[in-house]
């Protein structure tokens, strides 16, 4: 079954109106909605008075139209009254700032008491629907890590990190080692002489730093472990979390091993470019290589954005379909109906303010009927990208070039490049192997898995590597080099290496490339042959594109059009040509066009065209 | 009888020279000067021991040369003891932290402490200067509100918005219904539950944000009776408070009930516009129908810029002949003499440091001289703008667009486009009639008073509104759209909207417009008609302008050019043609040229030539 | 002897390394090493158990290649244990935030507790180390100032601030005199009064921020002096510390008295640009008006830019060789070796990572040898810039123009112009005189020396003066003009003056100029004549620039280019033509050529010819 849906909030609306409520969802084909997220202060209204009636009620009405439910667990937004009796549960700064109350994600995730009230509050969503067989999941909590809630630096904090470094180092002495605290005479003599690294003018320990972020994200997973526990003991339904767009705060590869599914929230952060969205259904998808709910699906216009633009309807209908060609098992709208108070007043929905229905909701009914006859299939293994978690954490801590942005200029143009070229696109994290692929990329893996390494060496594709991949070591220190695997994957030593402070050209014999952010100075050992040369920089005359065998190394990063001519170069062959997109199943294919114009896509001596915004199985 | 003169601070100066700054004050026409807004420390030197004598000494110094006085009570500037005795007077922002002593308006509306001082101090200077006939008026405090010393977020505050919450809801469960407090869990059980909504990554609940604003305007007009209540026992000379420009944290309308004239602070804030400053004018003037005092006019250089520039000495005859066309019945410059000491040191006057005259000292004397012979009249009704300063605040909420400020992109150009079609404008605020004027502009009145609209109804002349009127409600939440009075004015109903990330076109028969920041998209209902339709964005080929009889709707911000252009599509008359400005009084005209080079001024048949800088009656 | 060598950290290290590494640095040619300045955790793990083996085992192994020792005392960085057990060492921001305890500068300088911490450990190096005739020379702590250090608000701080004004002012009435605290009811009647002024947003009095600079500068000087005592109570060699390019926090003029000579560290801060560097060459030698040391030299990548670039080898040469041509007895490449841990595992060395040699330590070692032949000379006295380190503060407090840097608008133009023209360039203070140069420029000096303005009347070079000079007195009051010494030198009278929004024009008969940041309306008196005139701006026609005699003064700020031509109108003979640059010492000449590319140099009517970073002794 593919769930089709929106979310729900019985809470906000008159009893009266839920069973339209519900005869208009089914009308529309729902058949599944999310409620309950941010319930506690409905069910819980003053402490310790616990009350599903409405909740009972409104799933009442929903089921009573077929409709089933997501629950999800109300710990996101604590009632006002729990803030107000423990103050002491609220995140803090780095200068002891707390945010502000009357918002939602305040909460520290090691708060001994939020921990506490977490399982009371937990525990009795799940004594009253654990075993209600309306309730077909569970999402736990909403968005750990939204609005910057991932790190915090009170006490409890403090006290937890360093149990947490107790843990993972044993003794100081192998602390001490670690991180090379003998700089600037850090060198600790006690647990407690550790802190979070607070933000400021001096650059802390990286070493610090990193560990401090795998920490926090450690501490979100500790903390979404409560959830999971409880629910695990009284309910069959599968549990999830909803993740978000290009967010890496916390590992969501670990994460997800605590989930039955993964589900995301798929909202247009940013400037809009479908291939970014498309590279986080791939990532979501590549997370439990299965297919995925998208739990939150933008409407058009949000009310987060300094600018709130409102989208054509038509849009709503691509980003559907677009989710379910790339693996998503069913879409829920965030949100059923506009509602005209509070933080989120100009978020659209499915109907307006005033309960009347909007032309984006017909295209939505439209687009799932049309969908209901689609047969969910993960793409078909073809190209993959390695990627680390902890790698981005590594990326924000100082580095060559304060302007290179992990995921926009390393991860993404490689992922455009093979979506240009047609390929399917998984993403391969440390643990996983490269062998049903046949293309391996490797953008700027500051620090790699030496196990994946192993294996590239036996791998018979393409690989393909680009600048700064592993630089670090596990602990965010420079790894030495010497003569080990990845040399003697890539038979290249780096000899130096330097942040651009703008664009330079590099050039093989067929072509001139831009290339931008770090250049390396690249020594070439035996068995590997310079592809271009640096014309310009401080390395100007020396290789900047080798190749050993079937292994690229490129020494700084290249815009998408450069990968593209590298590809070329390395005789890649084309499975598509155009700017629409090919995605390849078992079974069928899928031809998308994101744009609101028509456009033909050249797929081997086939010629498909595309009308604005169309999504086709061929 | 005008006022003309300047701000004078005789605790600066020697005491041997006041007499000579009273002859040369003479000499250059001044008949009134502003003391003692700053002179808490010079009156009580340490606590309790107040002595007037240095005032006393230097009006009688004044006096003997005719010089009349607005005496200023001192509390913007709070002694250097107080603060050391009652650091909890201090205002403090969402994270505690307090303004630096060492300035001004450093304390809180609602410091307990504080208004006890300010009842004896203010008391003391009453009780002095009451009965004086030499008085001829009073200024409460100084300029409410600059540097951002509206908002605090002290434990006082919180108690006192508690307080004011409970006055206007009455019961919880009402500020709860109001508020929509069931989003995010936030319904409160208990008054002390709420918080002041200091500034975060999470958007507060924007009824409370909008209460908030309510309370911090309310308090300093709360705190500003303490003044009036005690000047009004004792004193017969008028009460006035300098407001200031483009400042909207302080409901002026508010305040101005609370004062017997209006006076404001004639400064050029931002990049110079002097159609910005006849707003100010006419803005001031409208707060109470009635001639106002520019308590300070800038001499030329401030101090307090980026960049504090030079100005020639003519324009400041332009600034005080512009204020007086406007309905000043006077104006002071601010100050009499440069003082090298102190953070204003390197502000202008009509003296030097050294204590010789100016060339706008010159300047300033001729002008006063040639507008003694003025009456000072109101100009005409003609057209009028609808401004409600509650606006002003629901505009700095999240918004559509964060981009789009409230009055530089939607008050300004119509204000403009009016004066530039030579109307005289006027402001109207809730719980007033537009019935004298002959065309009545509404510039994106998010809540728009309901008994205006009911009088609208009625009126005959044109009604002009922009985008996002009555978008809300009186608690900042979303209006939800019926058929209701502004429907029925304007014959649209708002299907969607959304914001826009750059200007779009909009294309009626005859015109192509720019347009910027929101569209919306327009039902057009019975009665109405079309007159423009967007060309681009995502509401392409539907209505943009309509027309229902006398009520132009535009569902997007047009700029001065658009504005001009739908003008002439509605057949408004050009009263003038050309870069100069027309005012017209009862009983004659004026025409005002603020550029440093000449123009032309056509009106109907007639054509004026004026010099640069050039004011005249016609 | 000159001293060539490298920072050098054998804590770092594996003690089995160091005899390799000195091996190196003898076959380098490295004589000198600095060692120390981080290593109090590494003598004192913890509290009280000093031990200097490691130290000693170090540089016996260094001494044993016949490499001397600069020891560093290691109060930069505290180490862990001390932060624990005396948190109130911690310096303040206004709003009582502390810097991240794991980094370094962590201290304030008028912590007590960390002054007898500083005494006890600064002493238990000097008793070990103060005989011992292998330490040539000792570093007091490391950089004072660096990461915004030098400015702390704790209350110790306000204390000793309130003591400091004791001293300067003996009373409160004196101190309220001369501060105008009379303005905004600021008077002071309690010391206690007094604090230190806070950053926000109403400027605080400018005599209180001087003070306050002033305050602030000695007490990183009176802290030096704890080092200072000690050192010199028990050892006989000199004492340095490492002064920083483009800093101004710290009377660097005042700090140079209690050192024996002066050394810095010169980086690349902001945009390259070898003038700026050698500008600051120049005042390091002025400083003493002796030979100075490169303490640390950039070996090529650093690690705290934004872009932390690479560059070719030789440009490390060249910037060797400009330090020796500009008076340095020696340079220390910061660092020997690369260190892959720690806040700067980026910093780049002269040792890679691996223990390997770079090719920069390759031509460092020939730089070094070709630098043994030549005499360390000052350069010859020709022109002079005054300068004075509490103009800078004067020049950070509120302005007539935001934009304006005293620094880069002001001084660097004409040290630029200076050099282009081919001149030496000395730095002088007040207190020294102009009278050994045949040029001395003054670039608005906000305050200047009474003093130097009679030695002025007596000189007979040319004086090239810019605006703003001279218009504050001692206490960053606006000094009141009258006919005194600056008026005779002058010949003019400034009658008003204003900050340009942009460039305007200046026009002789020759030429037209382009001026910036400041205008100023002049008056020319007896004896006095107009070069240029303004054609532009608030001051149109009248006198920009003025001669009287032998001084010339410019009522505004010049760039480069229009120096230069104010140059060549005043008769200024070119000794060089060309970008490369000329000094000129007593028994020879260096020509040099900073730039990728071959120049040449026109001298006279001799034409030298440079390759890319030549440098040449001719």
């Amino acid at each position: 079954m593919n769930w089709f849906g929106a979310a729900y909030y019985p809470e906000h609306w008159p009893r009266e109106r839920w069973r339209e409520d519900a005869r208009v969802m089914a009308y529309l084909g729902i058949n599944v909605v999310r409620i309950g997220e941010f319930s506690w202060g409905v069910v819980e209204k003053r402490p310790g008075q616990i009350d599903f009636t409405l909740l009972d009620e409104a799933i009442d009405a929903l089921y009573s139209e077929g409709i089933r439910i997501i629950m999800g667990t109300p710990t996101a937004a604590p009632p006002s009254w729990l803030l107000k009796k423990y103050p002491g549960v609220l995140r803090m700064d780095g200068d002891r700032r707390t945010p502000v109350a009357a918002g939602r994600r305040q909460y520290c995730f090691n708060s001994p008491r939020y921990r506490i009230e977490t399982e009371r509050i937990v525990s009795a969503y799940v004594d009253h629907y654990g075993k209600d067989h309306r309730i077909i999941a569970w999402q736990a909590d909403n968005e750990y890590g939204c609005h910057g809630s991932t790190l915090c630096y009170c006490r409890n904090c403090a006290g937890a990190f360093r149990e947490w470094l107790r843990e993972r180092y044993g003794t100081l002495d192998n602390l001490n080692q670690s991180w090379g605290t003998v700089f600037w005479s850090h060198t600790y003599g006690d647990w407690e002489e550790i802190n979070p690294p607070k933000p400021g003018p001096v650059s802390p320990n990286p070493s610090l730093v990193l560990d401090y972020r795998r920490f926090s994200s450690d501490s979100a997973i500790e903390y979404h472990d409560i959830h999971k526990e409880i629910i695990k003991k009284s309910s069959k339904a599968p549990l999830t979390h909803n993740l978000m767009v290009n967010f890496t705060d916390i590992d969501y590869r670990k994460l997800a091993r605590k989930i039955d599914f993964v589900s995301w929230d798929n909202y247009v952060a940013g400037e809009y470019d479908p291939d970014l969205q498309a590279l986080n259904h791939d990532l979501m998808r590549s997370l439990k290589k299965a297919p995925f709910l998208v739990m939150e699906q933008q409407p058009g216009r949000v009310n987060w954005r300094s600018v709130n633009n409102a989208y054509p309807s038509e849009q709503l209908a691509f980003w559907i379909k677009q989710s379910v060609a790339h693996g998503a098992f069913g879409s829920l709208v965030f949100r059923y109906r506009q509602f005209p108070f509070g933080a989120e007043q100009f978020h659209g929905g499915l109907l307006n303010y005033d309960g009347t229905m909007t032309e984006r909701a017909r295209v939505f009914a439209e687009t799932i009927k049309e969908l209901r006859n689609w047969k969910i299939e993960d793409p078909q293994k073809e190209a993959a990208i390695y990627i680390d978690y902890e790698n981005f954490w590594i990326g924000e801590t100082d580095n060559l070039n304060g302007n290179f942005r992990f995921l926009f200029d390393s991860i993404l143009p490689i992922y455009k490049a093979f979506r240009n070229f047609g390929y399917n696109v998984d993403f391969l994290f440390p643990g996983e192997s490269p062998q049903s692929y046949s293309f391996v990329a490797i953008p700027s893996a500051f620090k790699l898995d030496e196990d994946f390494v192993r294996d590239l060496l036996k791998f018979k594709g393409k690989i393909f590597i680009t600048a700064m991949t592993a630089q670090k070591d596990q602990n965010n220190n420079i790894r030495v080099q010497k003569a080990d695997d990845f040399q003697l994957l890539t038979g290249i030593h780096v000899v130096d290496f330097g942040g651009l402070e703008g664009p330079i050209k590099v050039s093989s014999c067929k072509n001139v490339f831009d290339c931008d952010f770090v250049a390396e100075e690249i020594e070439v050992l035996n068995g590997c042959q310079t592809v271009a040369r640096y014309i310009d920089g401080p390395f100007k005359g020396k290789p900047a594109v080798t190749v050993k065998e079937n292994c690229y190394y490129v020494g700084t990063i290249p815009d998408v059009e450069s990968i593209k001519r590298i590809f070329l170069e390395a005789s890649i062959e084309r499975k598509a040509e155009g700017s629409a997109r090919l995605l390849s199943m078992r079974s069928y294919r899928v031809i998308l066009n994101p744009y609101p114009y028509s456009l033909r896509l050249k797929i081997g001596e086939e010629i498909h065209s595309l009308k604005q915004y169309e999504v086709k199985r061929i």
